[in-house]
């Protein structure tokens, strides 16, 4: 699945990902009349008017971008009708031809995110037929259960042509308090006290002389090993996020993970600026992609664009909001 | 509602939670083909099998147990008419009188934990209405993100008096991979590489003196601070998921976290014994309540029960688990 998004990158020239994430807040007043004069002030009604919005965004934008990256979240929020909106958005986005990467930062003891990535990215059997649930293209995984965690979620990337991002280091502000902790210089095997012993001494023993290093940078290699049998060319389908608020971290990572691509959510909005995400790419151009989510489908609330643009033509301020994206990273990246 | 969690426990003298986990394996043929008989082989079918089998299992069960604790991936995996059973498990459930634990592990930047905060613990408004719209009595939470990921459902727990608990020490067995990690002894502000800092500096300079301890303890102490303020009695809103399969970890994280109920999965099908269980306990018997998914809700294909019971007594097959299980914990935590 990788080198179809990187070729999907390179036609569009646009390393960027629309991050689908509304609000009942950004969408304009007559698309959410519309939906509750159909249906009542009800749940029903929050769900469609989040598909309406999204749906006149990626027609605005479906030209100009590789993917969008809807967040599980903000359908979550609306409970089964946000959801029935949730799959309605994924399934538009591929009839416009878009990847998804579904942001549902999943991840569970082994049996259980087997149920997650048969759900979200591969397939089920009810008797003789087989369904694919939610049908995304890749899925973000969050690593804290280990090993047998992320594992079903990378053999069924593997089994269904699809691909993971693992949580590495995240954008927010309190990233750092579990991420960034520096782990003990003799945390070897005696170091681990009743589990993982194992696992780690069989999969990252070489690395052992080199410990003392933060959390995150452990994920990152642990990201390197998942990701190992899932390469096409010069990338792995299993991925890492790190955040563009972050950028030495980034820097940092993109040397750590040669095969990953990196997810970059935090630009625009959570003040991530186009400046520092030169760090998250290699030389090739490649290697990373860039999330906006706010700054692009809420731009025509944004004052950079909100007296160009009306309520009715939000989903024009979203296209040049893209537009104003792809331009500052390839002023800053050098593509 | 940590307050009305132990007042059921002690009601029905069991510090059980049964996990509805279902997956379609587990459900008698009987109940399958009635599904498919109505709604083909579907979706639709498999959700609607998924929520037959647990309404008979709550049927015979609700009268000894205060509480179940459904796992979203089970649902999820079958797409919005598992979803959908989802929803109607939590709503029979309520009917019943059992407080419901979300099994969801979620945990995301500020802005979209408030999302699921809402979605699943709290409400949210549509013009001049208020839904909850999964309206769960608890939810378990993901901490890798730090406290701005942690404290949405922290307030929206105060809000709507629900409750939470942290994942800390999971039961896989890849759970040391990562918490179990050793942090290096001066990691205090200056070990801070980027973020998190203040922070770490501002909520734990109590404990900077004492700082070589696992990743699990790390977090145990931020729960300790996320529920400060959610104390009814003796114990927070604000709880923690520690492995039974990890009894020496539940012994000491016991001690560090003195307000926080432990949410002890892993007994039964994972490997945790009885005899391992009084770790998770307070002197006063509280301070732990233990879940069992497979162990109860597929007892009629286990051999122990599977002679006595045949599938179409399945749920009385669980119920039979449920009265083991509670003796063994009476017999080895001494209640």
């Amino acid at each position: 699945m990788i080198e179809k998004l990187i070729a999907k990158i390179e036609e569009k020239k646009a390393p960027i990902v629309v991050g689908l994430d509304p609000a009942l807040s950004m969408v304009p007043p007559h698309i959410l009349d519309e939906a509750v004069s159909r249906h009542g002030e009800s749940l029903e009604a929050a769900g469609e008017a989040l598909f309406e919005f999204n749906k006149s965004i990626v027609d605005a934008t479906c030209d100009l971008i590789p993917a969008v990256k809807p967040q599980s979240a903000m359908y979550e929020r609306y409970g089964l009708p946000g959801l029935m909106a949730y799959k309605k958005t994924i399934d538009y986005c591929h009839e416009k031809g878009l990847i998804v990467i579904a942001d549902i930062k999943r991840g569970d003891i082994g049996s259980t995110s087997q149920a997650y990535a048969d759900g979200h990215l591969g397939t089920v059997h009810i008797g003789s037929k087989e369904f694919a649930p939610f049908d995304a293209d890749f899925a973000t995984v969050n690593p804290y259960l280990g090993s047998d965690g992320v594992k079903p979620f990378v053999e069924v990337a593997k089994a269904h042509d699809k691909g993971l991002f693992v949580l590495t280091k995240t954008s927010n502000p309190s990233s750092g308090e579990f991420q960034d902790r520096m782990l003990a210089e003799d945390d070897k095997l005696a170091g681990m006290p009743v589990s993982g012993a194992s696992v780690y001494a069989g999969r990252l023993s070489n690395e052992a002389e080199d410990v003392r290093k933060p959390l995150y940078e452990y994920v990152a290699q642990m990201v390197n090993i998942w990701g190992q049998e899932s390469l096409h060319g010069d990338y792995s389908d299993i991925g890492a996020v790190v955040g563009a608020t972050y950028p030495e971290v980034g820097l940092r990572l993109r040397k750590v993970m040669k095969k990953a691509y990196i997810l970059v959510p935090g630009y625009g909005a959570q003040g991530g600026k186009g400046k520092d995400l030169k760090a998250f790419f290699n030389s090739d151009g490649l290697g990373a992609i860039v999330n906006s989510s706010r700054g692009i489908i809420a731009a025509w609330q944004n004052e950079k664009y909100r007296d160009t643009y009306g309520e009715k033509d939000f989903a024009e301020a979203s296209r040049r909001a893209v537009l104003d994206m792809k331009a500052d990273i390839a002023s800053s990246v050098g593509l």
